[in-house]
């Protein structure tokens, strides 16, 4: 396997693995391209929001979100929110994930954060417990609550 | 005690009880009046941001924070996000919390959000069960898990 190149999403992925990728994950439903367009614009244009993938061999093959969140507490803290971490099912077990989330952790320290949280199922939690960067990693702080509307 | 008005934070709520009240949730630091001003427009600014207050005789004694995040899964999806729920010390048990909280379920609903979720402790679980907001609640969904830079 060649190595992953990490880098932020590009609107020309959006039709090269990016979309695919996510159905390893959950539903991704139907899609419009052009609405899938706006929607990438839209985040794009959020300078709190990053969207990184990794490339192998010129295919999207893994993808993380990061969201930084502005806080009036801990002297205007910031926070990063990982969301949707996913590998491709067939690139999975090879550390994709995991440099994609070292990339999006650099990134929220470089943005200041004093944290970086995610929300995940007990199934996950051996994962992020061995993400080690900088001789670090996530530990378990709380309970996700859900309200589905 | 006056029925408390539940609305938007306002950039002269910076000076009237919005700071003093995040003291009731954990440290606020140094405040830099500029600074703060700044954060509030940089917050203001996005429109994926509310972050609503509690008035109860011309002062502020509760808010919440709720961000709309962009999703490409599940059909483009949005989910909403609660982060800082607090009410004054003097002003606690008398369901203000649980007021802003049917506000911002409102809004995500509004904004089209499938979903609003938060962390917590084990301790203040019980609270969000009993939200109640049109038949439905709040259910422990997963974990938090925090990285500390």
């Amino acid at each position: 396997m060649s190595e992953p190149i990490i880098r932020d999403l590009r609107e020309s992925d959006l039709s090269n693995g990016f979309l695919e990728t996510l159905q390893s994950l959950t539903t991704v439903g139907e899609i419009n391209p052009e609405k899938v367009k706006e929607r990438f614009r839209e985040i794009d244009l959020d300078s709190n929001y990053f969207i990184r993938v990794a490339e192998i061999d010129g295919k999207i093959v893994g993808a993380t979100t990061l969201i930084i969140e502005l806080k009036f507490i801990h002297n205007l803290g910031k926070v990063g929110h990982i969301e949707d971490v996913v590998t491709d099912k067939k690139f999975q077990g090879k550390g994709i994930g995991k440099k994609i989330i070292h990339s999006l952790l650099q990134e929220a320290k470089n943005r200041g954060c004093y944290k970086t949280i995610l929300d995940c199922g007990d199934e996950v939690i051996p994962f992020y417990e061995k993400i080690d960067y900088e001789g670090k990693s996530f530990h378990k702080h709380g309970n996700c609550m859900r309200f589905d509307h």
